[in-house]
């Protein structure tokens, strides 16, 4: 990770995790669910969507008080992803980054209302923010509908539990991608450019380049679950070999994966190229998302 | 049921129908997770919130294209919490107005990821209304996700998960259906209001009015659990008092239950004649939902 990257998200992750917290602690509800939704949103985790945000906000030099509270909502919505993708009816994991998975701590049944609870306050949050323009906030919340609901992140995981034993194509795989895991990664992007009310240039810049480190960011994933050590990943390796899920290196092997890595890389840039920020933070960003180890 | 609510629901209940049917054949999904979320959709029931709100609208002498669009999400909000009450996780209930409940027929994971979609989509659609204003839709989001979340329906039914095999009070029993039914009930009464522009003198009454009828129709339920038979209920009559639920006949005895059912009815009307709406729809609303048979 380069020195920028490095000293960017040592400031900016503490001020997600305060918000975070505080969001939690601002509402009026029972207690055993507010402490199930913080039990996994303080689960650790890279924050990687909330930092994108914020990281599109110092690109484009724009200072919003509001992009903490909207980054915070996008880590939400994600968090209670997790949860119900955990549930014993979804994969039944019982560990997550070393820690027993929400129902485990909590039961299924709160476990679900913990997911429930987080992606309809994320909603009402930024829908109250008190910066951003009506228009902004319209804007946001039709844009996250989309990427985390039906037509994305919740439609990406229909199509993975469908896609299951069976050999899927590198189209049929980039689908699941694209929804399960891209559309929200990119909504994270998106919405920098939405707070720093960026022109309509940049924000198709944004949306390819978006595109290509989420397709990027799952290519890494698979290719680690192969190159990892369980210890680097925090998370069982080779679980995907052994459950004989589709993957890149599963369609590409493990070179046509790496050289699709890097075309998704190299897409990237030249999106950000076109708008003069392939100097930034955003290539440092796109840089740590391909290279990571874990 | 009057005269004029008969026709009032004959004619604005096929309006619901097609909408929602509409409003989900729009999206771009998996055709499996569609089918699900229809499915649930389609499972009949009385359709009680969004013919609430376009009551509201009635009762104002506002049209709004929008209104039946808002109707409809309200209604997908309520079809998720019934998709997901009824896991094996929650009350693990296989029949619902005499069908099989969606994970009977879907399995476990597609009925979360359809109840997680009803509810993602609900705000998206609402971002993306064509008529109302920006500010108008913000404060249907922001009231929406107050009544559906954690504070709201979300909480209430932890309230109720925490207080099975406990002997609740009056006051605990009245916190669980002010937020398990009430809150979103009373959202589908001030949706109408929001919609039509009113002003903040009636959305006083409105609230106030949504309050009692909330807690009204939750009394009447319990009555009809005592009083109704199955077949005019389309579920087990009898069940609470079986599994020893706190209800308010199990609280103020079946004649303390009608005397606070009267109580709140007549609160409700109080609130509707402080601004002369008394002698309209809604007044034959709160007859209708306080002395229904089912």
């Amino acid at each position: 990770m380069s020195k920028g990257l490095q000293t960017f998200i040592q400031t900016n992750q503490p001020v997600i995790e305060q918000k975070l917290s505080t969001l939690i602690q601002e509402i009026h509800a029972p207690e055993k669910l507010k402490e199930a939704m913080v039990y996994s949103l303080q689960a650790g985790g890279k924050r990687i969507r909330p930092l994108y945000t914020l990281a599109v906000l110092e690109e484009l030099n724009v200072i919003s008080e509001d992009a903490a509270i909207v980054a915070s909502t996008i880590e939400m919505i994600h968090t209670y992803s997790l949860i119900h993708d955990d549930l014993p009816a979804m994969d039944d994991d019982n560990l997550r980054r070393g820690k027993p998975t929400n129902h485990v701590v909590f039961g299924e049944a709160l476990a679900i209302l913990a997911g429930d609870g987080l992606l309809t306050l994320a909603f009402g949050i930024i829908a109250r923010l008190p910066n951003l323009s009506a228009d902004q906030k319209i804007e946001l919340i039709e844009r996250l509908s989309y990427a985390a609901g039906a037509e994305g992140m919740v439609g990406g995981q229909v199509l993975d539990i469908l896609g299951e034993g069976k050999s899927l194509t590198l189209e049929e795989l980039e689908q699941v991608h694209i929804n399960k895991t891209g559309a929200l990664l990119s909504f994270s992007i998106l919405a920098g450019g939405i707070i720093a009310n960026a022109s309509e240039k940049i924000m198709k810049a944004l949306q390819t380049y978006a595109f290509h480190i989420g397709l990027a960011f799952q290519i890494q994933d698979d290719i680690l679950d192969i190159e990892g050590t369980s210890e680097q990943l925090g998370k069982t390796a080779g679980k995907d070999v052994l459950s004989e899920k589709n993957t890149y290196p599963s369609i590409l092997t493990l070179i046509g994966a790496k050289e699709q890595l890097q075309k998704q890389y190299e897409s990237a840039i030249i999106a950000l190229e076109e708008v003069n920020m392939h100097q930034g933070i955003l290539v440092e960003f796109a840089d740590y998302i391909t290279k990571r180890s874990n």
